[in-house]
């Protein structure tokens, strides 16, 4: 059944107004009078709802489901700024995968330079991407999109989150590869990660030094290089494996 | 270090002919004599070299390296064949998360058809991905590419593998998670896996009975629906994880 996001509290009736949604559900889909759908508002409830009068775009709402898809714990990615579009691919895909929050900031070795009203489109963007692929893998909320334009007020967030962990090509050729296991059979539910992952060229000295400051672990994500949109798909299916699959 | 895979058993010193990889070595990196790379010949051994006569393109290898970053187990992923150019991602993807060979087949619901020259060239193509994909992330092989033309061909290549996991979403719904842990805790180093992804509309009942007659088992790869380019990752993430880093 398609799932739509709705904006704002639970309400019953509603009447959507939403552009994109409506053209979704009427001209794509054709809905008509008595036709059902589920709904998510804001407090991540899907519900089961059935067009009320299609002229007027209401909808009535029939009962809750129980349906929670979310993971366990929330886990937000952070990439440094990658080059071209990796974002976007980065977002659709870490939605499907369960990510709670999906973050870029600009980092020291970041080619791409991004600010502004630049900043500000690609964030638009990516919030499009996001909502259509919790639509599709039928999540129970959008993943909030954040692109940091100063690496100062990211790094100022480090402190909200219960584990920290930095996907680290040397830690990998190291052989460290059990500090991830460790951390996630570690976590509690409700648990608010952060995985961060550098751009291209990787993180600086300086950026590693900043993360661990602030209690980050640095950890082996397997002994291959991935490229950096490969990895935070990586992380977010391992977290899955290990808290969903792996009990 | 550039790293560059050569057809054929080793041989030192070795004069390289193939194009593509003179003209990456001699035009993009502009090698010169004394120049070292990795080269990795068909045994899979990584050995450092150096350019020995650049005008004659030949190479003097200089030792064997202990760098081996397969997976313990051969992990082979057969997806039905998708839309668009989505096995292109899967090819790129799943090399960099350690594949061995990458499938594809004509399942029942396949909306894209492939056949003679077109699977011809579309395999050429992804062989080429793979090859890239494998150079870049340092593998110690280059996934074999094959795409069935004939179902039937696919089916009688079961017998070979000791474990089969079938990403089902009717599995997913109904909760059936272990299923994969179960599985990869069994596993044994240099078992080969195979995992079987259907196209965008799923695999058939006809085919899911095909499948589960090999002994095939239906694996939950957790609660959110995945689109089907996304599911091999998945997969590969999730052995990487259980085998390699949770230990």
């Amino acid at each position: 059944m398609q799932q739509y996001f709705i904006k704002g509290p639970f309400q019953n009736p509603i009447v959507i107004d939403d552009k994109e949604t409506l053209k979704h559900m009427f001209q794509v889909m054709r809905l008509t009078d008595g036709d059902q759908v589920h709904l998510v508002f804001e407090d991540g409830i899907k519900r089961l709802a059935a067009v009320s009068d299609s002229a007027a775009h209401a909808f009535a709402i029939l009962e809750d489901l129980d349906q929670n898809v979310e993971l366990p714990v929330q886990v937000t990615i952070a990439s440094g700024f990658p080059k071209g579009d990796k974002l976007e691919l980065v977002t659709q895909k870490a939605t499907e995968l369960g990510a709670h929050a999906i973050w870029a900031f600009p980092a020291d070795w970041s080619v791409a330079k991004w600010d502004g009203k630049k900043l500000v489109k690609k964030q638009e963007k990516l919030e499009k991407i996001a909502q259509g692929a919790a639509e599709q893998s039928k999540r129970n909320l959008i993943p909030a999109i954040q692109l940091f334009e100063q690496k100062a007020a990211f790094l100022k967030t480090l402190s909200d989150f219960d584990q920290i962990f930095v996907a680290y090509e040397e830690s990998a050729k190291a052989g460290e590869q059990a500090t991830l296991a460790k951390g996630l059979k570690a976590c509690q539910a409700g648990d608010k990660i952060l995985f961060i992952f550098g751009p291209e060229g990787g993180l600086s000295p300086q950026e590693i030094q900043n993360f661990e400051a602030a209690g980050a672990q640095l950890a082996g994500l397997g002994p291959r290089i991935m490229r950096t949109e490969t990895a935070p798909l990586y992380a977010l299916s391992a977290v899955s494996y290990a808290l969903e699959l792996d009990k």
